[in-house]
């Protein structure tokens, strides 16, 4: 068991790093950067891997026995218990075309049991951010989910999911896009890090978030639990890269609950 | 023929439109609005009746000859030549749900033609305007598109479109929802006037517009063709309520002309 104290302490910290991350973020919005593809035809700029650099520096000072695992360098101390995980800008490709959704991803999980989460963008002036038993908050102001109405038209319902080809990445469920939007087809696809804070604060009744590596969803769990929500992980495979590829619904739980149920009835 | 000095006073005078909605939606985003349903279950806000009331009232002080279409009050001087054409908030859902895509739409029409036209985002402090021969401006700075590579792969073009709940409104052309997002897996909806101005400004290639009214479209036009992007009605029926329901393509022309043809091979 981690003391409320020990929480509160992450939790800080895990804030701090956010605003490390605007630190270096609305500079370079003004300035503009340097953009490299990587190996995998991937976008990555000189912000993403300065945010990471800086993000690791800080941790190894303060707590020099947690392990660190980002998009951008490889994991230090895999061993660790402790493992604070990043993704210094999810949405690369909507920071470099100046499309505001992307946002800094961090949390710090304990044995695979996420602690404190934060989702800070930078271009919105917008930051979400909880730990386990503190509560959720949207700008400061505390979460509190509203619950969906159960029997909810389905085209009433707001679902926010990820484009296509995230649904066939790796292993081919494109039929579960096509079955998605066909049954809640008042949907957006934001393709970065907004979709998941639309549902932390209820902006959207729920989130699909497919075949995406642990970075992409590390903050999300303790978001919407501690805002109210529900939180399922739906897929989990191995990725060709030896680590995993998730999938998740999270949000309001009477929407979650629908979403499951379609992802129970087409087994991969 | 519109005289240039004509044009620079209704581009003038639009800007001048789109500065009063801002003043009018800025206090309403801190202080709440009452939210209404309309009888066709969308969803109207005093807020947008506001600032229709208040772009009437300016337009009929200063173009007394001119008629005005808006989504919340009926039209006034059908007759004339010259209408303007106002989406007091595109993307109420989200404006109420504190979305920042939603944008207010405007434009003057000369007998069909658009003659300048406004998206302003209050939530993104983000404007793009556009007069004929004027050119096309983000916050000021002229927009110049760079053209899209010919044979861009097609997973890396970046597609805008209409969520599916417009491909099947009043005509059922779903259908081509699964198309082009197979086609095209890498693509947003944002479902608010947000996904015009990404074409305008080039931060997606293309956006596809699907079974809208006059004024969710009306100021598209003018902002890409000056902004150096195309433009290109691929749909046209009339509406249930009498008016006109329109699908548009836009945004880089090599991209455009792809989903054009996409539309072609898939006749209603």
């Amino acid at each position: 068991m981690t003391s409320a104290t020990d929480i509160q302490r992450y939790h800080t910290a895990a804030v701090e790093l956010a605003d490390e991350a605007r630190r270096i973020i609305t500079p370079a919005l003004e300035r503009g950067f340097i953009l490299k593809t990587k190996a995998d035809r991937s976008l990555v700029t000189e912000v993403d891997q300065a945010i990471e650099r800086r993000a690791r520096e800080l941790i190894d000072r303060w707590f020099p026995d947690h392990g660190v695992i980002g998009e951008e360098y490889p994991p230090t101390r895999p061993d660790s218990p402790f493992q604070w995980i990043i993704d210094p800008i999810d949405g690369t490709e909507e920071f470099v075309h100046g499309i505001p959704t992307f946002g800094t991803m961090l949390a710090l999980h304990l044995r695979g049991v996420p602690l404190v989460g934060v989702i800070d963008h930078a271009a919105l002036d917008l930051r979400v951010d909880a730990g386990i038993g503190l509560g959720a908050f949207r700008n400061g102001q505390r979460i509190r989910l509203a619950q969906a109405v159960v029997d909810q038209h389905a085209e009433q319902v707001r679902l926010a999911l990820s484009a296509r080809i995230n649904f066939t990445r790796q292993i081919d469920e494109g039929r579960l896009f096509e079955t998605l939007t066909r049954l809640y087809p008042n949907h957006r696809i934001y393709r970065a890090a907004y979709a998941h804070t639309a549902a932390v604060t209820g902006a959207v009744d729920a989130m699909v978030d497919m075949h995406n590596h642990v970075w992409d969803l590390a903050p999300s769990r303790v978001l919407i639990e501690e805002a109210g929500g529900v939180y399922e992980v739906v897929r989990d495979f191995p990725a060709a890269d030896g680590a995993r590829l998730l999938s998740a619904v999270f949000g309001k739980a009477a929407v979650v609950e629908r979403l499951v149920a379609v992802f129970r009835a087409s087994p991969v």
